[in-house]
C-alpha cells in the first residue's frame, strides 16, 4: 500500500474516532445533552466504541490510528519506515477535523452550556493530580498494555507487505475496543487515558483555534505529556517484543 | 429476492427493533417499570441489542431496516432501485407495528403512570435545544457515522444479487449494535439519534393513532428532520464510498 | 443424543444460569453485598452471561434450558417429541438446584439481611402492576422474541438429529446472552422477564422450601403467568416461522 | 513447551491481568480518579476485560493465570504435573509484578488519597460478613463455575501437547472476559471474588511490603480463604468433568 491509501484511510478512521470519542465525553460533559451526567463507564465504552469504528473503516491501512502505535510497529519491524510519515500524518488531520465534527454535532449544545470554561475536557486529556513524572508513567503504563497486545495478537502475526490487519481474527476489532474500555476503566483514572498523542494534541488544536464559546486556554504546558509518554510506552512495549521468544 | 420476501423480512426486522427500541424507553421513562431511571447506558445498550435482534431476524433481506442504508445502498450500486420501495414499505410498516407492540408489553405501565404526557419521548426523538440546522447537522453526521461503516464492512463488499449482508463477517449483527451503542452514546446527546426515518416516524405515528392514556400531541413541526436528517447523511457516506479507492 | 445425556447437560446448563441469575439479583438487593443497589443494567447483563456460562456448558443437548424454547423447537419440528420429557426434567431440576447455590453462596448475606421478606425477588418474578392479562401479554411478547430469533438463527437451521446448536455461529452462546440482556434492557420492566417457566417456577419452590431467614411466602397466586405466558409465547414464534419463507 | 517459555507468557500475562484488575478498583476507590465511585458494573467489566488483555498475551502457554485453573486442568489430566511449578511460579510473580505497576500507575492518587487506609482493597479482597464456612463456600462455589466452563469449553476439548488453548473458539479470550464479568455480577457480593489464588496473594504481598500511604495491615487472617477456596473448587470442577459423558 503506498503512502497515499495510508494518508486516506488513516484520516477516515482517525476522524471517526475522535468524532465519536469527543462526541461522548460533550454527551457527557455539556448541560443539554441526554448523557449529561453519564459516568465514566459511558465514556469508556464511547471511546471503545469509538475505536471499533474508527478501526473497521482504516482496516486497509493496518488502522493504526494512533502515532504510539504506528511507531511501535516501526520499531519491532511490522511496518516500513517509509510510511511512517503518512502513518502520523492522516492520524493528526484525522484527529483534528474530527474534533471540528463532535464540535458541530453539538453546536447548539455548546452555544447553550452556561459553564464554557470546562469544555476544554471534551476536546483533549488532564491529570487529576498534576505532576509531571507520574503522569508520564501512567501514559508510559497504559500505552504499554496498548501496544504489546496488538504486537501480540494472532492478526498482528500474520501481518503481510507492511500493514499489519490487526485485531483478533475472529473478533476483528471489536477486540480493541474490549481492550480499550478495559485500559480506560482501570487505567483512565489519573489522567484521563491519552494513550495517543494524535486522540489528543489534534483536538487540542482544535479546541485552541475553534470559535467555542466562552473557552478556556489549551493548556499547552500539559501538552506534551500525552505525547511523550504514549510514544515512550509504544517504543518500550515494541522492545519487550523483540525480547520475548514469540 | 424478490419485493415479497424483502417486505416480509423488512417489516419482521424493524417489528422487533422497535418493540425492543421503545420498549427499552418506556421502561425508563414510565414509573411502574423496573428499569425506570435507568439512565443512558441502558437506552442505549437497549437500541443496540434491538438492532442486533432485528437484524438477525431480517438476515435474508439484508437487513437494513432503515430506510437511510437503503438509499445510501442504492446510491452506491449496492441495492437495485427496483427493491428500494419493498424495502422502505416493511420499514414503516415494521415500525409502526413494532411500536404498537412495545405499547402493548407496557399497557399496565401506561394505565398506571401519572405523568403522561411525557410519554411521546418513548416513540420518537425530540431535540434538547430545538434549532432546525444544528438538529440536521447532527442527524446527518450520526447517520453518515452508520451507512460509511456499513458500506465499509467486510460483509458489504461481499455482497451479491443485490441483498448485502452486512456486519462484520465474524461478529456478524453483534458488530452493528455495537456500532449503534457506540453512535448513541457519542452522537445521540442532542437529538436522542434517530438516525432512521422508520425508526422515528412509524413510531410517531403509532403515538399519534393509539389511545394512549393522557398522550401529548406528536410534535410533528419536528418529524420532518428525523426523516430529512437519516437520509441526507446516508446519501452523504454513499457519496464519499464511491470516491474512495475502495 | 439419549434421554439420559438429555437429563445431565440440561441440568448442569440450567443449574449454572440460575445459580448466576439468582446470583446477580441477590448481589442487588442484599444489604451486604457489593453489588447492593447496582441497578438494571447490572441485573440484565447478569442474567445475559447467566445464560452465556449455561448454555456453553448445555451445548452438547442444544443448551434449551428453557420448557418455552424446548416447546417451541418441537411445534417447528427441530426435537422430537419423545425427547422433551427428558429436556423438561433437567430444566425444571437444574433450576431449582441452581436456586439452592445461589442461595448457599449468599448464605452469610441472607442471613444479615434486615428486611428478609424482600428476598423472594431473588428467587422468582412478580409484576410492577398485577394484572393478569396483560401481565401475560407481556411475558409473550418477550418470549416470543425469544424463541423466533432462536429459531431462525443460522445454528438452527443447521441442527441435526433433533439437538439444533443454536447461537449465532461466529458468536456462540454470546449471541443469545446478548439477545437476553436485550429483552431484559427493553421487555423486562412490567414483569421482570421470566421468558421462561423453569427459571421462574423452579427457585420459587426452592424459596418455599429453603429455611431461608423471615421469608415471605411464594406467591403462588402470580406463579402461573410466568409458566403459561412464555409457553404461548414459544408457540406463537413457531407458528410464525412455520409460515415464513424460510 | 518447556517450563521456560510457560513462565514467561504465565508472568506476562497474570502481570497485565493484576495491573489492569487493581487498576480498576483503585479508579474506584481513590478521591482523585476519574472512575470513583464508578460501581459495581464498572469494576466487573474492568475485571472482566482484564482477563481478556492478560489471556490474550498469554496464548502461547494457554492462558491459565490462576492457580487454580493449572490445579483444575491438572486434575483432569489436560495439563502434565511437571509443569505445574511453572505456572504457578509464574502467576504469582506476574500478580505481584502487576499490583506494583498499578500503584506506580496510581501513585499521585495514592498519595493524594486521604483515607489511606482504605486502600488494601484495591490489592486484595475481603468478606462482607466475615465467616470462615460460607465464605469459603463463596469462592469454591465461584472458582467451580469458572473451571468448569473452561473445561468444557470447544478449545480445552481440542487441546494438546499440555497447552489447551481454551476460550471459545470464535471468541477467544472475550468468552473467558464474558464468564468472569459473569461471576463477579452474580457470585462477588460476598467476598469480592477472588476465584484465584495468585490474584489475591500476590497483590496482597505487594501491600504489605510496597511504601504505600497510611496503608492498614494486609489481613492475613483472611488470607488463607481466597487460596484455599479457588482451590478447592477447581478439583471440585475438574471431578465433576471427569464424571461427565463428555
Amino acid at each position: 500500500m503506498g503512502s497515499g491509501s495510508v494518508l486516506v484511510w488513516e484520516t477516515l478512521g482517525t476522524a471517526i474516532l475522535v468524532l465519536l470519542g469527543a462526541g461522548v465525553v460533550a454527551n457527557t460533559v455539556l448541560k443539554d445533552s441526554l448523557g449529561n451526567g453519564g459516568g465514566w463507564l459511558l465514556v469508556n465504552m464511547g471511546w471503545g466504541f469509538a475505536v471499533f469504528a474508527g478501526a473497521s473503516l482504516a482496516a486497509p491501512s493496518g488502522a493504526h490510528l494512533n502515532p504510539a502505535v504506528t511507531l511501535g510497529l516501526a520499531v519491532a519491524g511490522k511496518v516500513g519506515w517509509g510510511l511512517v510519515p503518512a502513518y502520523l500524518a492522516g492520524q493528526f488531520v484525522g484527529a483534528f477535523l474530527g474534533a471540528v465534527l463532535a464540535w458541530l454535532a453539538y453546536k447548539a449544545q455548546f452555544d447553550a452550556h452556561d459553564e464554557p470554561a470546562n469544555t476544554r475536557g471534551i476536546f483533549c486529556t488532564a491529570p487529576t493530580v498534576p505532576n509531571v513524572g507520574w503522569n508520564l508513567v501512567t501514559e508510559v503504563i497504559g500505552t504499554f498494555v496498548l501496544v504489546i497486545w496488538i504486537l501480540l495478537s494472532p492478526g498482528a502475526k500474520a501481518a503481510e507487505d507492511g500493514v499489519p490487519q490487526f485485531g483478533n481474527s475472529a473478533l476483528g476489532y471489536a477486540a480493541v475496543a474490549f481492550l480499550v474500555i478495559g485500559i480506560g476503566n482501570s487505567l483512565g483514572g489519573p489522567t484521563g487515558y491519552a494513550i495517543n498523542p494524535a486522540r489528543d494534541l489534534g483536538p487540542r488544536i482544535a479546541y485552541a483555534v475553534l470559535p467555542i464559546r466562552g473557552k478556556a486556554d489549551a493548556d499547552w504546558g500539559y501538552s506534551w505529556i500525552p505525547v511523550a509518554g504514549p510514544l515512550t510506552g509504544g517504543v518500550l512495549a515494541a522492545l519487550l517484543y523483540l525480547a520475548l521468544p514469540v
